[in-house]
């Protein structure tokens, strides 16, 4: 079994979980924080970041889509129809794009901040960037989420699955991202009754079972996180 | 010939430009200013970000990576020695993961912040974050450069190229970020001499040709930006 730096309030750890589940394949968690740069994970990954994944031979993969390439290249290329990346280069690009947009852009304007507003900070020494939260970085942060969720929506009425006719990385991304915000009870779903319904179809995949019964120490989910039927 | 919209202070978009010269294509350039977010421009990428390659059948490709993925699957895969990308997926990981380190780590830590602060804010509308440069943020930027260097000089003195014993996508991101530092005069490159000697190979490469000769209206490169012995 490979094993992953992760922690469950990171969108890009997320989405390796739900990939590698995908394809019915565990991963042995440990949990990082990337905010106290011990000495020995930085020696995995001099950037400090995570996910990282050691893959065989102990080599450590360091990114969210790094990992996600690696996992095409070694598992995915031979998965047929559950393969979660396209053959055609247009199709692939479309799909790399999604996954750059949820992971990179939804989390810049809006999950990151969240996240550490809401629910880090309080695990975070001061000089570690703890403290009381930062009223306007959440208003900063909620007055973003419309637009992701409108985005998300019109993508989710127009396509069988956000990136095409297939299942795919995209819909890995986008859920691990919502599914962070819906954990801490920023989405109003009934107003997107597109995306809704898409993410109630992400929500029953096995793959999403463990990122359900995630809990954060000192912020319980939102009342609906790990219902089927929200 | 396919185009390009890009700025020249932008390192995803010079990385994109030293992949398609490496394999001898000539691209059309268009100088997009992502700040103005123009209408017509958000149309071929909702993100509002650069570089955004116009493909075959005018298919709008999102991003430096997307885009290098998109270029190694439809040239770069028949290029034999030539190719930018490994053959085995531990060192594709590799070439990935300094990529990565190189156009958002170097890039959020030091080259976007001189850049806006420098180059950027006397071409912007105070609406668009124009003003005068903040100089906390050019002092916090200047104090991570060293770091930069110091790995990078690290790379370059135990490896033939960066990601290992070829030249690839990472030495084509590490001179993209570097090569603006060195155009705004921010690099002090006796201290690393490793570090030195690769990006006076990365230079005189016919694929670097077009970016020596970019300038920016209002803000003159350091004297020694183009020679080739500097």
């Amino acid at each position: 079994m490979l094993t992953l730096f992760h922690h469950p309030l990171y969108a890009s750890c997320r989405y390796v979980r739900i990939a590698f589940g995908e394809y019915g394949e565990e991963l042995a968690l440990i949990e990082e924080r990337p905010w106290q740069r011990r000495k020995e994970f930085l020696s995995l990954n001099p950037a400090g970041t995570i996910p990282v994944l050691l893959a065989e031979g102990d080599h450590a993969i360091t990114g969210a889509t790094v990992i996600s390439e690696y996992l095409d290249e070694t598992r995915g290329a031979f998965q047929r129809s559950r393969r979660l990346m396209a053959e055609d280069p247009i199709q692939r690009a479309e799909i790399r794009r999604l996954v750059d947009w949820y992971l990179v852009k939804t989390d810049g304007d809006v999950t990151r901040h969240l996240v550490r507003e809401r629910a880090l900070k309080p695990l975070m020494a001061g000089a570690q960037g703890g403290g009381s939260p930062d009223s306007a970085a959440i208003r900063a942060a909620r007055a973003n989420v419309r637009q992701h969720l409108k985005y998300t929506n019109w993508l989710a009425a127009t396509r069988d699955w956000l990136a095409g006719p297939r299942f795919s990385y995209a819909d890995a991304a986008a859920a691990a991202s919502l599914s962070i915000l819906d954990y801490l009870g920023e989405i109003e779903w009934r107003e997107y009754e597109a995306a809704r319904d898409w993410y109630s179809r992400m929500k029953s995949r096995p793959s999403f079972r463990s990122l359900l019964s995630d809990r954060v120490r000192g912020l319980s989910p939102a009342s609906h996180y790990a219902d089927l039927d929200f």
